[in-house]
C-alpha cells in the first residue's frame, strides 16, 4: 500500500489513509469512536452519526473487533483523544472481517493462559506487551551480532543435520536421511571448533539447537536458539571477557533502542549491568551456597549445583557472575583441564544470576588427549574422526562458549516461563503451531 | 593471548609476539625464512644460522608446515620481504606440531577436488580464496539484515521441528519426536505469514531449511539457508521492490566492505547492480526464450521453465530480472491469483540471471479461498488448522518472498558449485563432516 500512513505519523492537517485492526468501538449515542491499531500505535476515528453518511457510520461502527480496516480522512487535533489527534473519516473499508468470537482478546482485558496464547500467537502478538518481548528479542540478536563483529569474529552457519551428536547418542532427535540414520544437532560445538583451526580463527553462530531432553520445566526447551562463540588463541579468561562484553552489549542495545518496548512491559529503571561480573571458583560457590543454609544437605566437592543452590547463590551475589574452575569430572571431555591440576577444568558458567546462561571453557586442542577424552566418555573416537583428525594438522589453543538466546531474553526481562521468549516453542507436549 | 600482535599490525621498531601457522619454510643455506600466517595475513621470520642460537634456528626451520607456532622478536623493515617487514626472532615456540602428511595443501600449490576440500574444511579455509568466500558470506548476511531493518521489519525465529510441512508430505525429512511423527521444516512460509497478522506486521528470518529432494546438482542442497521476508499490507509489487532493495544491499555491502576478499578471489571490477531489475511477465519470458532458439521444443503457456530456458533468457537479459504473472497452476496454493484473472498468479521469481534466486508473491489472505486451496492441492486443511484459523481473525493482505542464501553467494561470486558457499554442505551423499 503505497499511500498508507502509520497511525503514529498522522499529523493534524494531513489527509491520510491508515490501515490496521479495529481495536475497539465505543458508541456513545450520537457520536461513536473506532480505534484503529497498527504496528506503530493507535488512532481514534470519530463518527458523528447525524452528520455523516449512514453507510460510512455503519462500516466504521458495526465492524467486528480485530477486523482489518482502512480509513481515509482528515486528521484533526482533539485534546480528548488518547493520542491528541483523531481522524474524521471520508471512507472506511473493511478488508478482512474477523469472527466475532476470538480465542484470545488482544486488548488484554481478558487474561489468557500461556497455552492459549501459544496456540494463538497471531492474536497474542497484537498485545503491546507480547509484541514488546519479540521486538526486544530482535534487538538482542542485533546487538549481540554487532558485539561479535567488534570482537573480530566471523559469522558462520554450521549444519543442523549431523551424523553424530556432540556428546554422543543421548538426547538426540533421530532423522531418517535418505535411508541413513542421522540426528538434529544439539550444539555447533564441534563445527565451531573446526573453524578456529581455519583461517577464520574467531567465529560466532546464532542458530537453532535441538535437545531431546525429557525435562518439562519453565526454563527448558527442546528447540532453542544458541548463541555460540569460539576463538583461536583464547584461554578461558579471554573467553569470559568476550562473554561479558557480548552479554552487556545485549543489555545496552535494549536499554538504548527499546525504550517504548520496556515501557510497555512496565520497566521504569531497566539498566545494563555495570562493572565486572564477579568470577567465583566452584569451590567458593559451594562454600557460599552451604553458608546460605538454604539446602537440606551440604554440598561437597564434585557435586553438581542443584537448582535451589543456584537460586540461593544468585540471591546472595545479586548480579551476573561466573563460576570457574569446575571439577573436571562434571564438565564435558572437550573442555581442557588446568595444566597443573587435572582434577580442575577450565570450564566456566555464567549465571544470570539464579540460572545458568552461558557454558564455556578452554578446549582440549591436543590430539592424543582429545581422543582419550572420547574414550573416557564412552564414545567411539572413530565416529568423530571428521572432527578429531583436524587436530593433527595444527589446531591452536582455543576457547569459547554457548549462550542460550531464550534464557538471555527471559532473564533480562524477568519472564516466568522461557516459552514467553519463543514465538512457537517446542516441548514434549507442544509440536504445533 | 593478551600480548599477541596480528601479523598485519607488526610495524618496524616493535617487539612483537605473533601466533599462527607455519605457512612455508625456505632454507637458503646460511639464511632461512619461516613464513607465519594468521587470519590477517603473513609475515616473514628471518633465521641467520651462524648468528643465532641453534635451538632457535631448529625450532623455526625444522617445524612441519601448518604447525601452530608463536614467534617473539623485533620487527624490522626489509624491502625484499613480501610485506616489507620481517621479524628477527628471539624465541620460537611450536604450540601444535602438524603431521607432515596433510590431506590438503593450504598453500594452494596442489589442487584439491571439491570433495577433499569439503572433507577437510579446516585446512581448506586456511586458503585465502576459500576464507574470502566465507568472509563475504558473513558480510552478505550482515548487510541483508541491515536492509531488512531499514525496511522496518522485525527479525523472527520460527521452529524447525514441525508437525506438517509447508506444502504437504513430500520432500520432508521425518523426525521421531518423543514418539510422535514430526518433520524438519522445509520453509518458514506459514509461520512468517502468521506473524504479518500480528502486531509485528513486517518480519524477516534467516535460518536453515531442509528439503529431502533427490536432486544432486551443483545448485541444490538438502540443507540450505533461507532468507525470508513477509509484510502486511504489501502487494507483489511492493514485495519485489523490497526484494530488489535487499539483494542490492548485499552486493553493496560486499563491494564496500570486502575489497581484500574480492581481490583474493580475483575480482577486479566487482560492482553492485545498478538501475531497476527488469520485470518480465511469464508470457514475455516464454516468448523470449522461444525466440533464442536454444530449446529443442517451443514452450507453451503453462509450461514451467526448463533449466536451459532459464539460462538462455538469463544470457539474453544479462542482469537480474523478475518473472511475474505466472500461470496460477504452477505456483503454490498460498499465492494469490490476480483479482481479474484467476488463471494468473501474483507469484514472481527473481532470476540472477540464469538461476532462480528468489520466489515470492502476494498471499491468499481470504480464509475461504485459502481452505479451498489446501483442498485443491490435495492437502487436508484440518492438519493445517493452526495456520488457517488465524485467517478468521483479521488477516491483512500481505506479500513476501524467500531468497536462497547460498544461491545469492554463488551467483554473486560466480561459484560453479553451490557447495562452495556452505561450510559443511548436506546432500544425498554427504552427511559428514
Amino acid at each position: 500500500m503505497e499511500d498508507r500512513t502509520y497511525t503514529a505519523d498522522a499529523e493534524p492537517g494531513d489527509t491520510v489513509t491508515v490501515a490496521g485492526w479495529a481495536h475497539e468501538i465505543r458508541d456513545l449515542g450520537g457520536i461513536a469512536f473506532l480505534i484503529v491499531r497498527d504496528t506503530t500505535g493507535k488512532i481514534q476515528v470519530k463518527f458523528e452519526k447525524d452528520e455523516m453518511d449512514d453507510d460510512l457510520v455503519d462500516a466504521g461502527t458495526n465492524v467486528n473487533r480485530e477486523s482489518v480496516v482502512t480509513v481515509t480522512g482528515d486528521v484533526e487535533e482533539e485534546e480528548r483523544a488518547p493520542t491528541g489527534v483523531e481522524i474524521v473519516p471520508d471512507s472506511v473499508e473493511v478488508i478482512a472481517e474477523a469472527d466475532p468470537e476470538l480465542p484470545l482478546d488482544p486488548s488484554g482485558k481478558v487474561d489468557a493462559d500461556l497455552s492459549t496464547r501459544l496456540d494463538n500467537r497471531t492474536l497474542d502478538l497484537r498485545k503491546e506487551e507480547t509484541k514488546a518481548i519479540f521486538e526486544i528479542r530482535a534487538e538482542v540478536l542485533r546487538s549481540v551480532r554487532e558485539a561479535f563483529r567488534e570482537l573480530g569474529s566471523t559469522e558462520i552457519n554450521t549444519p543442523k543435520i549431523v551424523a553424530t551428536g556432540t556428546e554422543g547418542g543421548t538426547e538426540l532427535f533421530p532423522i531418517t536421511y535418505f535411508g541413513q540414520e542421522a540426528f538434529m544437532n544439539q550444539s555447533p560445538q564441534l563445527f565451531k571448533q573446526l573453524m578456529v583451526g581455519s583461517g577464520l580463527e574467531r567465529v560466532f553462530e546464532i542458530g537453532p539447537i535441538f535437545r531431546a531432553e525429557e525435562h518439562n520445566t519453565p526454563r527448558h526447551l527442546n528447540e532453542a536458539t544458541s548463541i555460540d562463540f569460539e576463538s583461536a588463541f583464547f584461554d578461558h579468561h579471554d573467553a569470559m571477557d568476550a562473554c561479558e562484553t557480548v552479554v552487556k552489549a545485549a543489555y545496552e542495545g535494549v536499554a538504548e533502542n527499546c525504550q517504548d518496548e520496556l515501557e510497555a512491559l512496565g520497566y521504569e529503571d531497566f539498566e545494563a549491568p555495570e562493572g565486572e561480573f564477579p568470577r567465583l571458583s566452584y569451590e567458593e560457590a559451594i562454600e557460599r551456597i552451604n553458608a546460605t543454609g538454604e539446602l537440606d544437605e551440604q554440598l561437597v566437592w564434585g557435586d553438581d549445583l542443584p537448582t535451589e543452590g543456584e537460586k540461593a547463590l544468585g540471591d546472595d551475589v545479586g548480579s551476573h557472575y561466573f563460576i570457574t574452575d569446575w571439577p573436571s569430572e562434571i564438565k564435558p571431555f572437550y573442555i581442557k583441564d588446568h595444566d597443573d591440576d587435572e582434577q580442575l577444568s577450565t570450564g566456566f558458567d555464567l549465571m544470570a544470576p539464579s540460572m545458568e546462561l552461558v557454558s564455556g571453557g578452554q578446549r582440549e586442542h591436543r590430539y592424543d588427549r582429545l581422543v582419550d577424552g572420547f574414550e573416557q566418555q564412552g564414545l567411539d573416537p572413530d565416529a568423530f574422526e571428521y572432527y578429531t583428525k583436524m587436530f593433527k594438522y595444527g589446531m591452536p589453543p582455543h576457547a569459547g562458549w554457548g549462550l542460550g538466546g531464550e534464557r538471555l531474553v527471559m532473564t533480562m526481562l524477568g519472564l516466568e516461563n522461557i516459552r514467553e521468549a519463543v514465538l512457537f516453542p517446542r516441548d514434549r507436549q507442544r509440536l504445533s503451531p
